[in-house]
């Protein structure tokens, strides 16, 4: 058969029988172990890393979650599904799951709630200071561009991001939580286990999967097997094919098992991908927040988008729309130091001298800079629509630009394409028929985000459709 | 087995037994016949429609061939297969295949003399008026951007539009040679018959097909199967799942077969799929010519395009950077009756009256003419390096602007994306291990255009490529 795939038929002996094989154990495998064991599936999860995390143990532990949870209304805010599934079916690509999305909002109270029943903690408190990770242990945070243009015009706006409580990057607080849930529930956990092939009978059907640990090759027959392995923002060939562009990004967001296998396996199975080329690209220009004031530039001197969106969204305009070749103007009064992009790229006392250091087409920064001023001082931004805190003439010499191209900058990048499934986690072929015995859930799927990111979206769909998965894959 | 497959233990007879069978009689497929036939391979074509041609005998009939063809030579143009290279490497995409494009480039003469060996003719002379598709019997063609800003400074332009010989639109011309010359290389020949089904031995190689033929169903065994289906640009689920964009275009460019049934059919075989997302689309707004020296403007106001680019490009910058809001603004000077997009949006004395007519952003466009015009007037286009005979100030009263939003204007799309395939043809799974017996070509496969389109790529590719394959395939 081919690579990644065994014949049930000519497989010599089975060492396990399980009902459920999970592999991975970041959050969508924990979420689904919890499930399938739950119901009372024999559960077997294999990592083939010596612990389980994965990348979302590393990850800033935020959770997109909304639609008025217990924390939500203990800071204050009000939000209904119907507002987040708004602000998701507008921000998230140009072809969201619709059916996922609403599930997904509808669940979404309930799911806190079960996170909360797993144990894990959140602080009851709000923090305004940026989006995405807060430095402190509150719990609530925004962590999209719900206030920005034109996301505030079609939904509601309420801080969705719901961390646990630690102080700051609190990813693993989230999965020492999970995978105590799923060995209470009665999941063995595996470690140092890689899967190297999905087993198929006659039919076609997965049946179980073939592992390696330490040399030892094993293989375990189920009746259903979910993938949870993540990404593949680090396999350098599968980016060259379908992401280009993110290769030229400085820091690659993913644990190291982050390599393409698991969508590697479904595909030989017979799986149908999704959004491949799609990633999810950080530029984190704008902390501290009074960054925002400046205003962001690509390389014919024009502005291309609302300075004050989420940083995701300033990454993926900036590497995908203007080839990351961007730099964040500011003037003397808004100058700050950057939190994390350091480098100023050209400083000048006009526009015309700052525009010529950086070698841009003379007079397109002086064109830009004045239309824009003109209307800052009234307050309103008719090409872009920031918000009118952030909105403040640059007039004040001298003038500098943060260097945010590819070369200088940082850009954090994951992957958003995977395995086509449905909304239970089934696994599609190409005619979007389920590929029976295959499950999966996660970064190595096809989820919410399709092409534009808000914080906390891989972790919240890794949770809530691991857990459906589970059921579906225990259910059988 | 899964929907498109076939488990050869379990076909209770096979009808015919050869050595290649092509699916699809477009370029690629009468190409690969041609060759794989001429190889001496028991050869059969099945061709879904009641007769061969396909999308490539509908098509304009240009040919993209380059590095001293005996036609340029005719005409008087120098060129090479380096500079050829460079251009096609800088043009297509952000990931182009660089071994088939540097086959392609060096083995592109000789593809020429091999087309013309078919019969196919080519009449000796030049045509400057337009690019892509000339209105008349001429044989060359300016077919890109090679003339245009970044290219011209990366590759020595020449015009590599290869047309055969017939008043406009001449790929039926094409095609009628080349089937006539497949029939005479002794393929057999069957129209109506519609594949349905890969065979697959125990070992997962391809083995044959099930095809259908007014209701009856047959089986072919073979040594090699070719998948030369076509694209997926009337697969409205594909289109939806990878290139959603392209269904707001109102011209689809494809034969009916265009469906994907191909692709579907080898990623069932375990096919990795590339470029999925990407498509030509052309936006054909500056014919004539005279009207490149209006400009492009987006929904800010903003050019984002030197607007003397091929009008393939034109399109692909409208459509997937600018959500295909875009408008192509005049003076009273450069208007003149377009070919294609006839609709004007809005007309004012000031460009601030069109501006307001046409919905932008507040003083955008007064602020993108007076940049624009101030250099035009010295000859030079810093921003966006449009060629120096388009540069003209827009200043003479009334203003009007031709509207090229997908709403309204001619946006004509395909998709690029497709199966996997080495430089031989041999379709790869996701490893990039070749599926044993199983070949592709043309538009089915991902080929020299991945991202971004000159005419006549195409054409080119699904021949040139198409023959490899058949040469490989009898091979086999």
């Amino acid at each position: 058969m081919r690579s990644g795939l065994r014949a049930l038929a000519e497989i010599a002996r089975i060492d396990e029988e399980a009902d459920v094989v999970v592999v991975g154990l970041g959050c969508a495998g924990a979420a689904a172990a919890i499930e399938a064991a739950g119901a009372g599936a024999r559960t077997v999860v294999l990592e083939r890393a010596s612990g389980g995390g994965g990348t979302s143990g590393l990850s800033g532990g935020v959770l997109y979650l909304g639609g008025g949870t217990k924390l939500q209304r203990a800071c204050g805010f009000e939000d209904s599904p119907e507002a987040m599934f708004a602000y998701l079916m507008a921000s998230v690509g140009d072809a969201p799951d619709e059916l996922k999305t609403r599930l997904y909002c509808e669940g979404s109270v309930a799911h806190y709630d079960w996170l909360l029943a797993q144990g894990v903690p959140f602080k009851e408190t709000f923090y305004l200071g940026v989006s995405g990770e807060p430095p402190t242990d509150d719990g609530l945070v925004w962590s999209g561009s719900e206030r920005c243009h034109p996301f505030r015009d079609l939904a509601r706006p309420a801080p969705r991001g719901h961390v646990p409580q630690h102080p700051h990057q609190t990813g693993h607080v989230l999965m020492r939580f999970l995978i105590e849930s799923a060995k209470r529930s009665g999941a063995r956990i595996e470690t140092d286990a890689r899967v190297t092939a999905l087993v198929l009978d006659a039919d076609g059907a997965v049946v179980g999967v073939v592992a390696s640990r330490f040399g030892v090759e094993r293989t375990i027959r189920a009746r259903a097997v979910i993938l949870a392995t993540g990404g593949f923002i680090h396999a350098d060939d599968m980016l060259r094919r379908h992401v280009p562009l993110a290769l030229r990004c400085k820091v690659r967001v993913g644990a190291e098992g982050d390599d393409g296998s698991g969508i590697r396996l479904g595909m030989a199975a017979g799986a149908a991908t999704l959004h491949m080329d799609k990633a999810s690209i950080s530029l984190p220009v704008t902390q501290p927040w009074g960054l925002k004031r400046g205003i962001l530039v690509n390389a014919q001197g024009q502005r291309f988008i609302n300075e004050d969106a989420y940083y995701g969204r300033l990454g993926e305009a900036a590497l995908f729309h203007q080839g990351g070749r961007v730099w964040l103007v500011v003037d003397d009064e808004v100058f700050e130091e950057p939190d994390y992009v350091k480098r100023v790229a050209a400083a000048g006392e006009t526009p015309d001298e700052l525009e010529r250091e950086l070698g841009l087409p003379g007079g397109s920064l002086g064109a830009t800079l004045a239309l824009y001023n003109r209307f800052a001082k009234e307050g309103r931004d008719p090409q872009f629509g920031k918000q009118a805190d952030y909105l403040k003439p640059l007039e004040r010499a001298p003038f500098g630009a943060i260097d945010c191209t590819t070369d200088k900058a940082i850009y954090a990048a994951f992957t958003l394409g995977g395995l086509a499934t449905d909304a239970d986690g089934r696994v599609l072929d190409p005619e979007g028929v389920p590929i029976p015995g295959l499950f999966a859930a996660g970064r190595a799927t096809s989820g919410l985000a399709v092409g534009s990111y808000s914080s906390g979206l891989s972790l919240g769909d890794g949770t809530f459709f691991g857990r459906r998965a589970g059921r579906t894959a225990a259910a059988g």
